[in-house]
């Protein structure tokens, strides 16, 4: 199999825990505001409404709207739902709630299989994230990239393909040149029927306990690592 | 006067010394081909024939053309005018000349200095290197910055307005808020028409021994600097 010539990263899962990262930032809040409700289930109702929020960008229904603020809007949507009156909210505090998704930790194995795989190719997100969320959350987390690339130099959102291809043609790359690292089969497939090669990162604990959604689009991935170290390992010595 | 809250940077020039690379880099070809050229002269050349290439894309004559193709073009205007037949070069040591705005050192007080800059600030490149250029340019010369925005992430080139207000809206801040750092006074001054602070860094070598070419924009900014360490004293010590 031929090497690619740059790896593209999701990150939200792939790259960062947001599970125990988003119940963390949102616990104090909710102990204030809505002690019945645990932070691990709200991290995951709250990301349960990122891919409807998406898909009305991408459907060109509404255009393209960063994803700072598609977390400030799901963020109230999902209070209202659970009965608080956001108006009473302060501003600085909803904002600082929908800025949870800069605060997030990687996990263990990315800062130094990272590192590692830099030394080995160029390395750029491919993420949903916009730019100023990126830098933040690369400010907070320390982690270094070649270039932050994905839905806002596309202006649109995964799995729209134009989010991969803008991707391969910034690095002026052919779509089998370029290789997504992700531990969404969903994205991966897109990424797949783009073209473009494709290593599946095995991530059991994104969703805490629970399963991920998107089981059905499993199917054998050019690389199928356990970790980034891993994945580095394989691209250093390939088979 | 108000701190910025992040720093956007012109390249050539104002971080890497342009002129002495691309001497250096051209200096074998032009001594089998083109005995009797400098490549000191032969850069300025190849650089005098940039901002007319740009224009036109500017312009909409043509729509937006990545830098790295731009050279490739100048590059071979330039050995035509020379009296060389371009056909009778092979195509990868044309673009392998073409990428010899890639392989460019910074100035001694760089590193470091930029280093300092990022420990206060987000860094960001505002320059019209294409994505892939300054990814190559940044391996080959160790330099690290919190984003690569600037002319292809605006699909337009410098001084067009558009290219400094879309930095400043993937940043999130308002133009007040975003300094551009910069040798060149045309560039900072049309950062300042569109409402971004502006710190000037003397480069007195840019040319090497020629003048600058924009010396009719000198005007007072909001910082001036003799090096990046010097920039970084005065945003750590503001007056």
């Amino acid at each position: 199999m031929t090497l690619p010539k740059a790896l593209a990263f999701d990150v939200f899962g792939t790259v960062v825990d947001w599970h125990s990262g988003i119940a963390r930032e949102t616990a104090t809040f909710l102990s204030s505001n809505l002690p019945s409700i645990s932070p691990e289930a709200f991290a995951l109702q709250w990301r349960a409404l990122y891919a409807p929020a998406m898909r009305e960008c991408i459907n060109e229904a509404r255009g393209f709207v960063v994803l700072d603020t598609l977390h400030h809007e799901t963020l109230q949507q999902l209070l209202t739902n659970y009965g608080l009156d956001v108006s009473q909210i302060h501003p600085d505090e909803l904002w600082r709630l929908a800025h949870a998704w800069r605060r997030l930790d990687p996990w263990p194995d990315v800062p130094e299989g990272l590192a590692r795989l830099r030394t080995l190719l160029p390395v750029v997100t491919l993420s949903n994230a916009n730019v100023e969320l990126m830098i933040a959350m690369n400010r907070y987390n320390g982690l270094q990239w070649d270039a932050l690339l994905g839905a806002e130099f596309a202006q649109t959102y995964k799995p729209d393909p134009a989010a991969y291809l803008t991707t391969v043609e910034a690095l002026g790359l052919k779509p089998q040149q370029l290789c997504l690292v992700a531990c969404h089969h969903s994205d991966l497939a897109a990424a797949r029927d783009c073209g473009l090669m494709t290593a599946f990162v095995h991530r059991p604990k994104e969703y805490g306990a629970a399963p991920a959604p998107d089981a059905d689009y499993a199917q054998h991935w050019d690389y199928e690592a356990e970790s980034f170290l891993d994945l580095a390992q394989q691209l250093s010595h390939p088979m």
